[in-house]
């Protein structure tokens, strides 16, 4: 399903099964890499080529994290246009089954997996959301399923 | 305990409860946390105090990947010193348990949870590992289970 505006979604939107496929494309350079792991994660592997080439990764990789928050960056501008925002208290995995190497391009696809309304709170519920970014051979090259809190349309009041 | 040099350790040298007690302290202030918005989590509550009143946070807050990135800073400047580096390929969980609020100082705990050698490739194995973010009521800010490739000390050739 793809989205042609970005209508928000409320809990009552969101059916098990719905897949959002992403638009964008990232360009991840090595200058990016870099530039993330000067700041977050300096290890030999996301800082300098040469350094990588003897490491466990064979060559410049980015950090997970940094694909993590590009990831991030993806689901808050063209995964599904929640109502009250992507805002997450846990994920229940994160994998990185192959590293980002400098030019690659990500994108991500989204699916509903559990959709929960909350008992004590009628206003709102909780999405279970799984969340694959792809490079441009298709290849996942991270996962994550994270419990989201989604706010519930206004109920029309009763009596 | 606490390292008091950066010797590496190799999978030979953890065992399960070890506790790693990191010293840095990292400072997050509202620049800081706008700043990765800008980038990476473009949301109206990790980027804008007035914006970010009238949200599920109350005021503005730090994107959980931000908190999750500063953590990756402290664990590969201020971790344990794991041979090889801190390289894992996937985390059991991650749960940010308190929003992270400009003016917190973030510092980290690592507790070694399993040691595995591997059976098929002697000269590693696989380590669970713990690491808690805390800020500085000594309140936990995130927890996340990793699990990390370490690589075993060179064995003496028998024979």
């Amino acid at each position: 399903m793809t989205l042609a505006a970005r209508t928000p979604l409320y809990l009552d939107d969101l059916q098990v099964g719905q897949i959002f496929r992403g638009q964008d494309r990232v360009l991840v350079d090595a200058a990016a890499i870099k530039a993330y792991a000067r700041q977050f994660d300096p290890q030999p592997f996301h800082l300098d080529e040469t350094a990588a080439a003897g490491t466990i990764f064979g060559g410049l990789a980015a950090s997970g994290w940094h694909t993590a928050s590009i990831t991030m960056r993806l689901m808050a501008i063209d995964g599904p246009p929640l109502a009250g925002g992507i805002v997450g208290g846990s994920l229940d995995e994160l994998r990185w089954p192959k590293p980002v190497r400098p030019g690659d391009t990500l994108r991500i696809e989204c699916e509903i997996l559990e959709v929960i309304p909350s008992k004590s709170r009628p206003e709102q519920g909780r999405v279970k959301m799984r969340t694959t970014t792809f490079n441009q051979h298709d290849e996942p090259v991270q996962m994550i399923v994270a419990n989201l809190v989604v706010p519930r349309r206004r109920q029309a009041a009763v009596g």
